[in-house]
């Protein structure tokens, strides 16, 4: 398989414009990109042209704009394949559920280039499910980002059975060259790797709300004020390392290895019954103190803009 | 029991100036206190002074340090019964082994004050387990911080069964009054309650690498660029409620809920076997770059001053 170099895609398409895709249009946007957005729901211009709006400060606080005409080339489609047209690269976030999504693929495959990578957004399908018989199967990868993805660098990438690596590649080069931070997966597993991660902390996360260890606020603020500061650097495999010393991880596995699997075999599944849910629903209101989701969100926004910054000249 | 206002204890004592020991008297000092310090080993006095000379600038960035003889009142003993002497507070920093440490504790037994709190900074003991029979039982509270202590504001506090709750109560009102984040256990458990929720991230981090998922450095930074961000400035509750949109909490359980329900089913616990702990070692090897625990702990500490910096006006 043969392929442009990433950096001469000049146009790409997003195909379905919700939280997700119009996150991808603004930062493709800001990359001065030309994006050309397609939608089924009504109005999807107007909120797509208003998140576009909301996330500019974002991008350009973060350093992500190139400079001459960016932001200014974005374009808005009736069909799928209208959007597709010309594009050197396609990001799908249409809604998780199979046959829409294949539907829409194949609705495309016309106006498809006969080089251009197609990622999708699933956070739930695996790829070899939805690329099964298209025409450019081996050119469809998945991207999947995490929300917000114009602020959030990781993108995990991994192919299905008939993805030709040629094509992951091609996206983990053109994602870096966007300021997206790649991270290739050599598998495919239900819920990729890092949402699986985060479910395997909420899990002992619930549990301790669900045995009155503490709060669900408490919990949130043990970890945003405690660990969560030392993942955000290295991540959780280099800071238990640190915590070796000088005999490093091989002394951390030796010396804490063994504590570690006794907690492993004491720790239980917690069930999302009916109360436990009203109990954390509660638990978050209580933490929230009156702010909306959208002040909350503007909170976190602004932190993960200040962490990004901070970091610049550290990690 | 009626114990002195926290603000009103000038002099504390730091009994064992290991790692953490040192931080505490470095993050006392700076606090403008009187600090008294123990440690059986050899030359002791030499590496707290210099461990305090090495956490002095992060104390100052991180704005911990008062005015008026901060870092001037550090003084080295013979015996942890004179450290005590006169201190109105004492965290104990003893090697994590139940018997050396209730037989430092007896010791101090007649230089303890009569209002005095002890905290133990044990990571893996239970207070209820340590404090059996000693005469200040009462007094006594498990401060367990994390690595480093005068830079990482969480202290997990918990009392054991012959803890009058007004010990605990103090302990959370004199360990905010010196910047720290405290947050209490409402039970004792093993591990307490970060360490599990760590050790259950890492479960899955380290089957990712087990199974061939990803590398041990790819697993760091999905985390370091992905879900850490968030987790530093909100922790994982209202990170995942934050995923609910307008709909909050309870949307995001009952939209989320059964899909992650299933990923906990399908999880499972590695065993930590020598070829396994190789393999981690050698991915942090590969990871680190050559560079040496050292100058990571120094990003590590770099990166955890700016980050509290840069979220000191947003949560």
């Amino acid at each position: 398989m043969t392929l442009p170099s990433p950096e001469t895609v000049t146009t790409v398409a997003i195909l379905g414009a919700g939280t997700i895709g119009a996150s991808w249009a603004a930062l493709f946007a800001a990359r001065g990109l030309t994006v050309r957005v397609w939608d089924p729901a009504e109005g999807f211009e107007q909120r797509t042209i208003a998140a576009i709006e909301t996330a500019k400060p974002a991008l350009l606080a973060l350093g992500l704009t190139v400079d001459g005409g960016a932001f200014d080339a974005v374009s808005y489609h009736g069909t799928p394949e209208r959007a597709c047209l010309g594009a050197g690269f396609i990001q799908e976030s249409a809604p998780e559920r199979l046959e829409p999504k294949r539907g829409l693929f194949a609705e495309i495959a016309s106006a498809v280039g006969t080089d251009t990578v197609i990622a999708s957004s699933t956070s739930g399908l695996l790829m070899s499910t939805i690329q099964e018989g298209l025409p450019f199967a081996d050119r469809m990868v998945v991207g999947h980002p995490f929300n917000p993805p114009h602020l959030i660098p990781l993108v995990e990438v991994v192919g299905g059975q008939a993805t030709d690596p040629a094509a992951i590649d091609w996206l983990m080069a053109f994602y870096a060259a966007h300021g997206k931070k790649p991270i290739r997966l050599h598998k495919e597993v239900p819920g990729h790797m890092v949402n699986r991660i985060q479910a395997a902390l909420w899990r002992e996360a619930v549990s301790a709300v669900d045995s009155g260890l503490a709060s669900v606020a408490d919990v949130d603020a043990a970890i945003a004020y405690g660990p969560g500061l030392r993942w955000a650097i290295q991540g959780p495999h280099l800071t238990f390392a640190l915590a070796g010393g000088a005999g490093g991880f091989a002394h951390f596995l030796e010396h804490f290895g063994p504590g570690i699997e006794d907690w492993w075999a004491d720790m239980s599944t917690p069930k999302l019954t009916t109360e436990l849910r009203q109990q954390l629903s509660d638990g978050v209101s209580d933490e929230a103190a009156g702010r909306d989701p959208l002040a909350l969100a503007a909170e976190r926004d602004a932190g993960l803009i200040a962490i990004q910054r901070a970091l610049k000249n550290i990690r």
